[in-house]
């Protein structure tokens, strides 16, 4: 599990999440209260929006607690649109190209969860790439993939949808090939424009997110923990949930990976129990 | 182009070929006299055997003149058979996954060249591999791609045949789809009791291959640029050989890699020009 | 507090010590039971002695459980004596140079513990130091000074005595500056024939230190934390106390810092309290 | 030797001096033509000024070439006044903390050159740094050694003049105890508001300082060498020069390091050698 912190509004220096609340991003890389992983030591990242429409981005591989540049970026850059990203890693080697966030163009994404199976269904995941997206994939992660996949799927036409049809394939892949398939996920992912969150789970456990408003009027940070104890602050989005930070606000809508009904999970596992 | 430098014989210090001589890996890494590239700097590795049958390595993405770890391995490690590279990368970003050498149980290879027109062909390639193969992929690099295809094609039990059946495959696709093939290479590659090596292209620029005895009777380097300048010392290995560093002492063979006669570059290109 | 763990005997496997072990050195990087800090994940070190007199050494800053390098080099090496160390930093940026086991000549040194006050007294200390010990300081770190500090009062010819005159010294030099003084550490150095090791504090909360036999007879290993549930295994060693491994087995003696009697921290604070 | 650049004036995004021009900084990190060392891969670091009184700074130890946060950042931030450099090292080890620029405060400071007999004066020249400045010494190389004896001389105050007092006493330090002194540099520094460099060498051989018109009225880069091959536009400083960039332009006068008459370089060796 890793952490991470998503900010869309006025611009804000990143500081105001990464290194300066009481629960920061940094202090989360070092102690995590609600994540099962208690250290996100490998390796960290920054994905922001300034003058040019494809993102700023700052990856290292450090614990983020000890890396000088992150905290001399943090406090100078200033967005109004950013993605931040602590990592623990699950899948794929600690190495600048497997830390979030992950850019393809104008599109960034970052992710908190686990792919089940990741191995088994890796290669299958890969064919669905064409060219370009297949030559874009670096470095070895479940995340890095599930992105590509998305963006096959359609994600810079019908973000929510096309995230949620890749989700959905996935699921489809694991039940094939593995006869289950579990997949807990908290993601964003932003075009510059509109920042984009997901958070579902195939069981009971989804990683959370919460969202506050912060600063000026209409902005807004998405979190996978919140950045301090105000309780009343922070709003829990529920599980199978899309939110979306616009010019008009936050929106949310119901999240439901696409696919074909004989292959979810319960009824194939009561299938298979059958 | 890399550098790289390969040892078979009574047990030597790895420092011998890596830090001493008068043009030592580390020296050829700051000023490469023969190859294309001056400065070797984007990382470097080992792979010495010892007591156990799979090799032991070191990699890093420094360049070897400023790494304090390679220089006290160099000093204090001693082996019978190991193989030192310097990378000047061509394909796949600076980090350890994509360094020299690659080892993938008791094998260890590592490459300097170029294939020409490796994305277009990668994806082929990658398709080659079964399962165990294809996951054992962590890097980017063309080098590690075709050290997989060639244990896909049986590098374990014929080493030379199928490291020719790997280059002539490759060269196949690359004239499918692309209509030219230039693969440039001197290879080295060891089960921890053999040790080989080969130099070949597709033209007349195939990089230096040399040989030299090292140490005790029977104990031989080789080397893509000679370690000092004692001309008398070195053997230059011709293009389209393979060396074979066993307890027989050195032997040589020709290396031609396996191909259809119908997709040799030459007719090939003949026929376009046609 | 890092934790950190020590061999000598029959030549073992470092992995033995670093990655094997139920609570391996490498276990303890990402969850240390008895320590302060959790997370022991600001980089790692090895000094092992072999054919050489002087030892060699691999340090890096990553986190201990993601080093490749680290796991490789830890299954080929074997040594009759070893330092081993994972840094939780206090004083000192993350870098190599920061990292233990520091190594002087034939001397190695590694530390686990605190020494309050250390930018008070930091520039007094290195201005005990000869110009050739002072150009040996690379780093930041406070207990590099103590180490150099240690070689100038005479390490090499009375390793203890010269310890206990060094940590004496610098808590005058804190009581001196500051009004008070706090030290707490378990140390372990050696001259490539000898391990020693030391617990002390200033106060009731000296670190941990364990001492148990491994692998054949009159062969040890010295701990910051077992490496082991099995307690009837592991001796705990007392606060104030040194041990000594040598050819002769395992012995222990009493370790005063040397200071003189009106600077000892209690008269000291109950003349100030008086 | 390094090669640096730096620029003042309207707001510029970094990569015009750092990634886009034919000879841009990261191309002499491959193959600077003008200076003594070919490659420049020990390391690289900018500080720019934004909206906060102290710089922004990055960092790290990969040659320039390979490190995609460069390139982004530079091709991301914008800056009114900002310092960017590629390290070749000659004293201190390839480490972030020996990188340049070096911070204080507000203040950031870079070098291109050599102090000979460095490791024979070091100490001396610590010795005069009070607590602050000393206790600022992170790394191990005379640049930053240089950079804190100046701001201990009043760079704050009397920036040029204070330069050239930290140089003087250099070399008086130098003649003092090693009956020599070379010293061959050029640097630049800045509070931010002022852009600053000086060019002096103790022999005929100083490096090269170039400065040209960049964008906008009234906008400069000072450089160690051309960017471009336009021979036109880039004016070279003569050596025993300072440059200051402010609001009023691009100003010029003599730099030239007090020191006692009687020990100057010529003097003190006609004295010897008389």
């Amino acid at each position: 599990m890793c952490r991470w912190a998503a900010y869309r509004g006025e611009p804000l220096y990143l500081e105001e999440l990464v290194t300066s609340p009481a629960h920061s991003l940094i202090e989360q890389s070092h102690c995590a209260t609600k994540a099962k992983t208690a250290t996100n030591a490998d390796g960290f990242g920054l994905a922001w929006y300034g003058d040019r429409p494809e993102p700023g981005r700052f990856r290292d591989v450090l614990p983020a607690w000890s890396d000088c540049n992150l905290k001399s970026l943090a406090r100078q850059i200033r967005s109004p649109l950013f993605l931040a990203h602590v990592r623990a890693a699950t899948h794929g080697s600690t190495r600048r190209d497997n830390c979030h966030p992950f850019v393809h163009g104008i599109w960034s994404f970052m992710h908190n969860g686990q792919i089940d199976h990741f191995d088994r269904i890796r290669r299958p995941m890969e064919s669905m790439l064409d060219d370009d997206h297949f030559n874009a994939r670096v470095g070895t992660t479940d995340s890095e993939l599930l992105f590509l996949l998305a963006l096959q799927f359609g994600l810079r036409e019908r973000p929510i949808a096309a995230m949620a049809e890749a989700v959905g394939f996935v699921e489809q892949l694991s039940l094939h090939l593995t006869g289950a398939a579990r997949i807990r996920m908290t993601a964003a992912f932003s075009d510059g424009v509109t920042l984009y969150a997901v958070r579902y789970s195939t069981d009971e456990h989804a990683p959370t997110l919460f969202a506050a408003p912060m600063g000026p009027k209409g902005s807004y940070c998405l979190v996978s923990e919140p950045l301090d104890d105000e309780k009343d602050t922070w709003v829990e989005i529920p599980a199978g949930s899309a939110v979306i930070l616009s010019e008009n606000g936050l929106d949310a809508a119901e999240f439901n990976p696409v696919r074909e009904r004989s292959l979810q999970p319960e009824a194939r596992l009561e299938a298979m129990a059958g």
